[in-house]
């Protein structure tokens, strides 16, 4: 009797060569693979909502994965493979779901979030890009409240992209000050590879005066990535959230 | 011509033995003190606000120095330091200040702030202490309502105190929900030795139970090291800011 469940989890990516497994480097999938692998006896496939890259974290991933048998219950289930992947690595929740949820293919939304200092920083530097120079509050403004809607994001896509094109509907994007911190928050119902990163590196070269906002506006519009600002370092990135429909 | 100046720095704990120098092992004064041997060509001496233990966060310590002359410009200076220091500590800012001034005995406060979650943290635990259980708000709070004041602190002292013994007055201190964790933040004219890891070990073991709510305000009123609880781990807490009277 196998069963399916949803698994929420948090990674520090600072250790991961990102999401997808690679042979013979650390990976997020690999290391929870092979912990349920310790659990069950057998290989066991997981499938993330998002395949963050090499150095990305994650506060809100969701995957799922078909367990061979119905033995563990999610509690127990969760601290064994606490106790089998390294601190980098936390399952937060497993929740048994309908055979019809897919952690990547049912999700609403995905929200990312961007962190930023314009001072050097020493604490929590792992989780924080630290630029020099001086940013424009409103430019950066101005830059996130063109995004809402549907675009296409071509020039801020690091490779061709599969499958729906780069067609993503942004349903909010702004920047706040946070302490010491710029955050930069973005929910899409999709994002295209290196997106976040790629709007981020553009949106500060707009907000420190290296980038025209009209040259921004027309990226956009008229997509063209050899006109884009070098992208935002991974370190800098979350995934926060990823949203499905009520009772998923 | 020797000049005095007052040295605003931030690092991460995670990579120190504390701040006092020792020889051997990484300390932020060691590294700072270094990095001004490399600047002036000879031994430059710095003194600290507040001597943290290996593993404790600072975001707002500050340190005095006599430097040996005036040819380095203190933006200049602060970017060669911060060049040849490792990336977990920061210099923020050089001030000349006036002769009498004494980033420890100058001081009239500081302010030190404990991180803790109630479930494993894969990001940012480097600065969070993960606890099990639940944790009572009320009683948190009518443990911290207790310490505003003068009290002797020698329950909460690791280690007898030289100079003005274990007298310190609190002017606040709190707990607050920060997101998923948990804030204690005080502020007090001087902290005896392990003070604040002392306080929220016994803090914690009353909000999960394991010490009542009398015995912990017995041990301000009737000092016993004995009857406190384990202290809570040095990588929750973090210097935020030492302050000085206007104009310094």
């Amino acid at each position: 009797m196998s069963w399916r469940v949803r698994i929420d989890l948090e990674y520090d990516g600072t250790d991961y060569s990102g999401w997808q497994i690679q042979p013979g480097v650390p990976t997020v999938q690999g290391a929870l693979e092979a912990a349920l692998g310790v659990v069950f006896g057998k290989a066991i496939r997981i499938w993330g909502a998002g395949r963050t890259d090499a150095g990305v974290h994650a506060i809100g991933q969701v995957a799922h994965a078909i367990l061979p048998d119905a033995r563990h219950a999610p509690l127990r289930l969760r601290h064994s493979l606490n106790a089998l992947t390294p601190e980098s690595l936390v399952v937060q929740r497993i929740t048994p779901v309908a055979a019809t949820f897919d952690a990547r293919r049912s999700a609403l939304w995905r929200h990312y979030r961007y962190r930023l200092a314009t001072s050097p920083l020493a604490c929590e530097r792992q989780y924080v890009w630290c630029v020099s120079g001086t940013l424009s509050r409103p430019l950066l403004a101005r830059c996130a409240e063109a995004l809402p809607g549907s675009h296409h994001f071509s020039s801020f896509c690091v490779a061709r992209s599969a499958g729906k094109g780069t067609l993503c509907t942004i349903f909010d994007a702004g920047w706040r000050r946070r302490g010491r911190e710029w955050h930069f928050d973005i929910r899409a119902d999709r994002f295209v590879h290196g997106m976040v990163r790629a709007l981020v590196g553009c949106m500060v070269a707009v907000g420190t005066g290296r980038m025209t906002m009209e040259n921004f506006l027309s990226l956009l519009e008229r997509p063209d990535r050899r006109r884009c600002a070098p992208p935002a370092p991974a370190h800098g990135l979350t995934l926060v959230k990823v949203a499905y429909t009520e009772g998923e």
